[in-house]
């Protein structure tokens, strides 16, 4: 049995990392009118789907998809979540 | 009385649309040994705090923001996700 995940992954930038990218998304928002907007912080979002023996295996490669190629983790936070969209019986 | 809310914004590009960069990074990560990984969509995840009258308000300002500046809703669609985080007596 091998099992399909729908996983969503966002990638933040660490608090301590300025985001410039955010700061003229902020002000670009007040000079629209609106006031009440801080604290802009821009991110990734990353869907795909995964197909892995079972949950903990579909974590672990997310975990290192992460690591490896999707954020940079010294700049950069991830979090991900999955949920199974399909069962199917492998051969 | 006015209410600050976290919010949590997700762009997506449009089911209908390329989305180039993340058939790159689909192409990657098969190269890094995934080849369980499929339908890789890169989308933006906004992080911001809107001070509001109320709920209504906040996500009224939202959708505007979104429309205005956020997300091109020619090719993308857009949602979002808001929780109080303090209230304050406004003078």
């Amino acid at each position: 049995m091998s099992q399909t995940y729908q996983c969503r992954i966002y990638v933040t930038l660490r608090p301590s990392v300025l985001d410039p990218a955010g700061t003229a998304v902020e002000s670009g928002l007040k000079q629209l009118g609106y006031q009440g907007v801080q604290q802009v912080r821009i991110g990734k979002y990353i869907e795909l789907t995964v197909t892995a023996k079972d949950e903990t295996d579909a974590k672990d490669q997310l975990d290192q998809m992460c690591e490896q190629l999707l954020a940079n983790t010294v700049i950069e936070n991830y979090r991900f979540e999955l949920t199974p969209i399909q069962s199917e019986v492998m051969s």
